[in-house]
């Protein structure tokens, strides 16, 4: 988010050089703040500006840029000054400019950094994206199981300033493996010469560094919980996912799945800043498959083309048969897409959902019949025979778009797919094909005969 | 989220009325796990089950319930349980709860509650769905602004227990105006005898009692925030929105836009707990509304029956133009709606999106009349004119679609309106009565002279 508003201000500070004004700057708001200003200016004078407060603080400011920004920001600099930025970043944010960066230009930079960052770096990297593991912090609060109340409380202010939360302390065991969780709540209301495992919950709940990032959030939402923690294969303690990445999740989760169900491959970054060209090939593909599947549709009709001659008023209501059941389709896609981001689905659900969307498609096939229908027959040269041929396929239509839309999606999560791929155009451009067909064969059904 | 893992225990218990058994349930596991497997129960049965713990955990995983069945519990139980359970349920949660009762029911069991709780409970009621006010909690940690560090963990320590956190503290004055900000973390790393306004943060990120929800939490995302505090008009503290809050805001907004998108009135409840009826007047509303929309496509082409008669071959490829301008125009629409909803859009902002889409109309309506004529050129008896007739129409509609599609959203944001109301299937109604009119036009022009 781009804030214009103390920009003016800055501008002058470089044009006169005032170092004591932009340390100021860069100090008196909050880094989420002055990060939304600075994005006015270009990389050079964003560097002149950070570079009158101290490392934290520049790459605290640095991390609420846009990842796009950042990108651009770390093409202009020296590998000096980058490999230093990187070694102060919090190791989750670091790890994420990092994936997005050349390979080349992150071998060049890596060397620079000291040697324990560096192999933290390294076993961050390698996480798959989208798992508990690229989204994690490492910088979490640690605890032996041997010491008092106190002793943790001393602990904890020593690793306080580097740590990404110490409300919430993991009790471990000499192997890292997690034995226990602590809030900082219940360390402090605790008698201070309690063991800490006397307090500590020893019933952790914790996910593995492998799971979906969508679960971690789900997990995170469900507990209410400020952090979770990630354990690999052995239960070792391996980091931490904090509220704040659980919510960029839950964002990024949300806009894949719109995007997905208006037709458009999801977007690395948002739309603003997404370049013309990718934007285009993501709403081109999507195009390009749909004109496709149009094209089948126009092929059924030349099936048809006989009865269309024959029966000429019957392309009036082409549109209108085709859209009801690609509304309906869109609807029940849309509602059980969005069910499944939220939940899991148990397969006792699963045929709730294909009763309901089936009970559904009677109810609202059936009012729109009889409007549909109803309505047609106002129109000139349509006969009540003739208004009962588009209101039956509306009806017709509706049920199997409802059909489509529901099950569809539900058939892809089975599948391991995103059930979102099943977008709102797609089931749209599906039931065209199969409308035309129903229409068809209700008019020669109906009257032909 | 139902649980069925444990419920045959359960139902053991319930039988063999194990009340050891039963107690141990519900505090040995997690309060939101309890619940999941309670929801697999009735109403009498949860509420046996229930008894056998205190107060607080009985609230604790009552509010991990969905919300409909804590409607249906309550609906069940004596006026006396419920009051006292009420008593003891965090704000923000009873409030929630108490906003869906009938307000018969409310007032039937309000009397029976403590002054102080009612009191609460009214001024939290009165405020307006969606706003910070309706999903703040009162139950905040604050201090005033004379004391020490040491006197202020002190105090922290009494508040502790019924407090939603104590992370975040808020210093206040005489008047309850918001002083200042102080941090758990920082109050522990502080030496005792500093004062408090010493080393807590003046300028204090705060949001009105009367601002939007979305607003709230997108507020509470951009800073990482575990809390954020709640004002009135005085600047007086009322109350505070935490993480939890936020993340729930951000899903249940992400479900009302896609649901929107999908021309589904967005629901209260999640989609497997909403009655049969709800959801079909809530899909029932937008399908009429779309058929209306269908009725004047059907109007428009009645206007063109001569010509459509005379050029025969049309009638294959209306589902294939309309369908290229309402895919086009559903792809900006979600993608414009989606921007929105994540961020604040400016005036300079706004243009560059009217000029990208503008520019990837172009792009893509040029690319898809090239495809689309090109291919229409296959089929027997279009002649390369015909075919040319296609294409040409495939790319004023894909411009119109688009520009209609990103335009609408922002106007209708621009009129105080939710620009997700802009669906999909709306966008496509749109697209195909001008598409008719185009595609018959463009013919006229390029034939039939």
């Amino acid at each position: 988010m781009y804030n214009p508003l103390l920009l003016p201000d800055l501008r002058v500070m470089l044009d006169e050089q005032d170092e004591a004004a932009m340390a100021e700057f860069c100090v008196a708001l909050h880094p989420a703040v002055a990060s939304e200003v600075l994005e006015g200016l270009e990389s050079k004078e964003v560097w002149q500006v950070l570079q009158n407060c101290d490392w934290e603080r520049r790459s605290e400011i640095f991390r609420y840029l846009p990842l796009t920004f950042q990108i651009e920001l770390v093409q202009n600099v020296d590998r000096e000054t980058l490999s230093k930025l990187i070694e102060v970043m919090v190791p989750d944010d670091r790890v994420d400019l990092l994936e997005r960066l050349d390979s080349e230009h992150v071998e060049d930079v890596l060397p620079l950094i000291a040697q324990a960052e560096r192999s933290d770096i390294r076993k961050l990297l390698s996480y798959e994206e989208d798992s508990a593991g690229s989204i994690m912090t490492t910088e979490y609060a640690s605890l032996p199981e041997e010491i008092s109340v106190r002793e943790s409380l001393d602990q904890l202010r020593q690793q306080a300033p580097d740590r990404e939360t110490i409300y919430y302390v993991y009790v471990v065991d000499e192997g890292r493996r997690l034995r226990g969780f602590i809030s900082l709540r219940d360390l402090i209301l605790a008698k201070p010469d309690t063991p800490i495992s006397d307090v500590m919950e020893r019933d952790v709940i914790s996910v593995r560094v492998d799971d979906d990032q969508e679960f971690v959030a789900r997990e995170l939402a469900k507990y209410d919980f400020i952090a979770i923690p990630v354990v690999d294969n052995q239960n070792q303690l391996v980091g931490i996912v904090t509220h704040d990445d659980a919510l960029d999740v839950v964002q990024e989760e949300a806009t894949e799945d719109a995007h997905r169900l208006g037709a458009v491959e999801p977007l690395e970054d948002s739309y603003l800043e997404t370049p013309l060209l990718t934007l285009a090939w993501k709403r081109g593909i999507w195009l390009v498959l749909l004109l496709v599947a149009a094209f089948a549709t126009a092929y059924v009709l030349k099936q048809y083309e006989d009865v269309s001659t024959e029966f000429h008023w019957m392309i009036l209501f082409i549109p209108l048969v085709l859209a009801s059941g690609g509304n309906a389709g869109s609807q029940s896609a849309t509602l059980v897409i969005r069910t499944l981001a939220i939940e899991e689905m148990s397969r006792r659900e699963t045929i709730k959902i294909a009763k309901r969307e089936f009970l559904l498609a009677l109810m609202l096939g059936g009012g729109l019949m009889v409007l549909g229908g109803g309505w047609a027959v106002c129109f000139d040269s349509i006969t009540p025979m003739r208004a009962f041929v588009v209101g039956l396929t509306v009806f017709l239509v509706v049920l199997f778009g409802a059909f489509i839309g529901a099950m569809l999606p539900m058939g892809f999560r089975k599948l391991g797919m995103d059930p979102a791929l099943m977008s709102n155009p797609l089931i749209a451009a599906l039931v065209d094909v199969l409308g035309v067909f129903i229409y068809y064969n209700v008019a020669l059904a109906l009257i032909a005969t």
